[in-house]
Parts: structure tokens; C-alpha cells; sequence
């Protein structure tokens, strides 16, 4: 059994989009029943692309959430967010109850920049309690590239974790598209985003208070495997406690870095117990690496090739999946 | 020979700081004139700290620039941050010129948020050529943590670049403190610019428009080393060249990455040609790794113990650095 905690439907039909810029153009004025997606076109829209390459990778089942570059938190008032994270969650419940042996549903969250998190809760427990979800993507940072949101230690986010615990489910770390010419979306926003997750856990107390809640870091935890040094040392340096005392029952990483030495790297230096399969197909990266003749978001390969104990690839591509997303085990 | 290319006079008189506090807390109505700092006071700072840290380790010469953190662009008026800059480099060019043969000086720039690049223009002409600075360091987010102003790539900034390629110096880009609580300074903002920069010159014409323009990329470039699969995958996906065409001419990274793996991760990918040696010592982190029983920044083992020859070592300690700061030659 190979889990894959990171997809996300990128090739929905192109009518949900039209039915976005609609939303945004008319302030919101606009009702989902005027969005029609038959069947037949959620089939096709992953029939060829991404059922086809979990098969021919033997990937058995994918965590599937809607696109992160669409959730626009920045866009719109909170009731747009609302409408239209319902309006994406629907169609990944259609998804996942049209191929229930393939993909299992994680959830967008009506965030929106300044709002309190209550609409976020709501649409958790509707996700989960009734269409059957694991899981939810969290964006820390809903302005879209300009921060201007508490760190996720603020309080201001403890009724969603005490959901989160509520309904033993994870939250992904994943910001949406940026508005910040700064900050190319793929190239610099998302990582950055997890980068600076890691380092606001790691400087609070929050999994002090919830010693249940769980962050999975995508991405491969942005740049944090690879400063690992640092970041122990940043710890010590702080007074906090080390690194799998003060973090590392709470936050995981996946594998979505997409060659083979920067898979090496994690395999050495993060705890196995604290990684997660993950491709993020189709993600930022579609091509072919010429180097290697195979798909750069192909990471089932590259951990098959790191240096690792089939134990430790049954941690990674299974077992762990299932330990974070305890909901996961009624879906397999 | 061995090079350092990250030092920051971290260690300044506690003399420096009152002058800045005062600076800011009168709105700039303090003379320069105030700032009393004997020889002896410089020698102290630096004798029984970095000084005998770099001959303990044989490093021979450090690049030093003031304390990146304390470079604070997004405080008080532009006139404000070029009185800062002024004092600042003059204590860099003091103590360079007390110990000539263990430091050569690196600028930093009186930028301000908005604020266009005249001052910086003229204050890198007088530490090069009065002063005989050999680089600057460049601030991507004159806000600090907010990232209000445009990528580098934005032709406001294309005067600095001219002049540095007029004086054939290199920039090292180098975020401030952060004054968004979002950031975490040395664990979120340092690296995050870092990447940050390396994808604006990705997706730019930048260094088309200035074939020798150089950037140093601190922090052995943030993530990217890391994520080099994304990254050459994103250049083909977005259309860019090839990395080694596109950006590798003309950005290098450091080796301020303290542990191992780490940097036999970037021995590994990135080209030998691309790697300056660096330690940042004293910086984000001072304590003695547990693991190793040596100090976490004690960046000069890595490189010692990473599969690299014999030439290759030559190139990061000491060639690639005489290539990129091509001025240092006359300080060898």
C-alpha cells in the first residue's frame, strides 16, 4: 500500500474556473447550482492524467485536495471564500466517491485575511464528519505574499486546532498563489511559506498547548531539512528543547522535492517517523528531467533509490501516512 | 589561501548600538561626531572573538560588512539610513585597516523602502573606491518582512547595478531583521530572501541585461541547492533556460549551511564553479553541535570532510572567491 499525501485536482474542468471568475467579477453573486460539471467530465479530468500515473507508478491511494494556487484567500470577501471553498470541496467529494479506491478527499478552508477562523471550523467538520475527509490544507498567510496575518501560534487560530484535535485530523501547511510580484507562486512563495511555519513552531509553545495537533510541511519542509544544522542549532540557541522533543511529534514533512540527493538528505537527516510520500502531481514541476529520463514529481523513485531500510519505505510510504491521518484507515 | 565571504562585525562595541538607538529615537538629530570608538575598543571586539576563531580555523582573510540585522532599511527616513550606513562602514574600514591582512570590507547600502538607489549608488562608490571595499550587501526587502518594494529585477534598481558592474564588485544578497512577526530573522527571513532572489533572477532578464552583474547568495542559497530539481524544472516549465545558462554565470552561494549532509548536498549538485566558502561566524548560530562536539558554523570541516577534490576545495576556498570579488587580489 503506497499513500501519496499530496495531490491536488489541477486539471478540474475548466468550468469551475469560469464559474470562479464569475464569482469574483459579480462580488459573489453567483450560485453554485450554476456551476454544472457532469460525471462524465470529473472522469475525464482525471481519467488520462492523474488515475493513469498513480497506476503506472503504483500509487494506491492519493490525498486529494483542491488546487492550492486557486484557493485565493486574498481574493474576495470571506463569503466568497466561504461559497467558494464549499464549491471546491463538493467537487472533490464527487471525486472521491466517483474512484473511492483512489483518492481520498482533504479540504480547503474559507480562510480569508484579518477573519477569525470560525467559518474555517465549520467547513472542517462538514468536510469531515459528512464527506468523509481526512484532512484540510491550512494557508498561513491569507493575505497572498504580504504576511500581514498573525504567525499560526496566534490565538487567533486556536478554535481550528481545537477542531483539528477535535476530529484527529492533520492540517497541510500550504499558502495559496501569491499577489506579491516579490514572490513567484511555485518558485519561492510555497516554500517560503514552509520554511516560515516550521520556524513559528519551533519559537512557540503551540504544541505545548496542543500536543495532538499535526502539521504536515510540504514541500519537503521547504528549506528546513537542508539547514537541519541550523535549525537544531537555532533551537539550542533560543533555549528551546531540541528539535524532536520541541517539533517532531507534531510536524512531518513530504517528499516533494524532486531529485534524488535532496531525497538522499531527508532520508539522512530527518527522523523517518517524520516523512510523508508525497508528489504533489500535477504540481508545480510537469516535465521530464532529462537527467534521469523520468518525471522530476516521480518521488515514489527516488525514495525507492535512497538509502533506506524497507522498513523505513513502509514508514514513509504507508505507515506514517496512516499514523498522521488516523481517518485514513477506514478509507484502505 | 582560504576566503570567507560571510562575516558580520556582530561583535561591535555596545557604543555602536546607543548611537543608532539615539539616531532613531531623535529622528536622525545626532552627529556622527558623538560615536566614540577607540582602536583599542575595535581591537578588543574583534581580537579574542573572531579573530582567533579564523586563525584557530586557518581561514586567512573574512569578508566583513556590518551586522546584516542591524542594517534595519525599514527605520526611520532614507537621510537616517544614509548616516546609519556611513557610520557603519566607516567601522568596518577601521577594522579592516587595523588588521589588513584578516579583513577586507563588504558595504552595506543606505537603502529605504520606496526610496530609489541614488544614496546606495554613491555610498558603494565610496567604500570601493575610497575605501577599498571589495562588495556590498543588497537588500532585497528594504521593508523588512513585508515585501512592499519591487523584485531585484525591477529596472528601479538597474543604476545600483550599474555601478557594480562599472566597479566589477559583486552584491551578496542580505535581508535585515524582520519586523513582521511572521519571520523569524535568522530561521524564516534570511533564507526565504534568499530564495526569494534566486527565482526573481530566474524569471527575469536580469542578467541579460547585465552579463557580469555578480549576487552572492547567502545561506548556501536558501533552499535551492535543496529543491535543484524544482528549480531546473521550473526553468524548463516556465520556458527559461537551462540554470547553468540562465543564472549560474552569475550567482553563487555560500557554504553557510552547518551540518554535513548539508553540504555534501550542495557538493553534490550544485557546480564547484558556484561555491564560495563561507561561515557567517558570528551569525544565526554559536553553539558547539552536540553531535559533532564542533561549532555548528565551523563551516571550513564540511567542506573538508564533503566529496570534493583537492582541486575543487582549492576553487570554494579560495579561486571561486578571487573570480567573483576580483579586487581581492590586490588585499592577498
Amino acid at each position: 500500500m503506497i499513500i501519496d499525501c499530496h495531490g491536488h485536482f489541477t486539471t478540474v474542468p475548466k468550468t469551475l474556473n469560469a464559474w470562479r471568475q464569475k464569482q469574483l467579477e459579480s462580488d459573489g453573486r453567483i450560485s453554485p447550482d450554476e456551476l454544472k460539471i457532469s460525471d462524465d467530465e470529473l472522469r475525464a479530468a482525471v481519467e488520462g492524467v492523474q488515475l493513469q500515473k498513480l497506476r503506472e507508478r503504483g500509487i494506491d491511494r492519493m490525498l486529494f485536495s483542491p488546487i492550492a494556487g486557486w484557493m485565493g484567500h486574498h481574493q474576495g470577501t470571506p463569503e466568497i471564500s466561504r461559497a467558494w471553498s464549499e464549491v471546491s470541496n463538493d467537487i472533490i467529494h464527487r471525486v472521491c466517491t466517483l474512484y473511492p479506491d483512489s483518492f481520498v478527499g482533504v479540504c480547503q478552508l474559507p480562510q480569508s485575511p484579518g477573519a477569525d477562523l470560525a467559518a474555517s471550523v465549520r467547513e472542517l467538520e462538514r468536510c469531515v464528519t459528512e464527506l468523509g475527509f481526512v484532512g484540510c490544507n491550512f494557508n498561513p498567510d491569507p493575505s497572498g505574499g504580504y504576511w500581514t496575518d498573525p504567525p499560526v501560534s496566534d490565538r487567533r487560530y486556536y478554535p481550528l486546532y481545537e477542531k483539528l484535535c477535535e476530529l484527529d485530523v492533520p492540517a497541510m501547511i500550504h499558502v495559496s498563489s501569491s499577489c506579491n510580484p516579490c514572490f513567484h507562486h511555485t518558485g519561492a512563495h510555497y516554500l517560503n511559506g514552509d520554511t516560515t511555519v516550521f520556524m513559528q513552531a519551533l519559537t512557540s509553545d503551540l504544541f505545548t498547548d496542543f500536543p495532538t495537533l499535526r502539521f504536515v510541511i510540504p514541500h519537503g519542509g521547504g528549506c528546513v531539512p537542508f539547514h537541519w544544522g541550523r535549525y537544531r542549532g537555532l533551537a539550542m540557541g533560543l533555549g528551546r528543547k531540541p528539535l524532536d522533543e520541541s517539533v517532531l511529534q507534531n510536524i512531518f514533512f513530504d517528499t516533494c522535492v524532486y531529485h534524488q540527493a535532496g531525497i538522499d538528505l531527508m532520508a539522512d537527516v530527518v527522523p523517518t517517523a517524520n516523512i510523508l510520500f508525497g508528489s504533489e502531481m500535477f504540481g508545480a514541476v510537469k516535465d521530464i528531467d532529462p537527467t534521469t529520463g523520468f518525471h522530476f514529481d516521480d518521488t515514489k523513485r527516488y525514495v525507492m533509490a535512497a538509502p533506506l531500510s524497507e522498513a523505513q519505505r513502509q514508514a514513509i510510504f504507508c505507515d506514517n501516512a496512516l499514523r498522521v491521518y488516523p481517518r485514513l484507515r477506514q478509507r484502505i
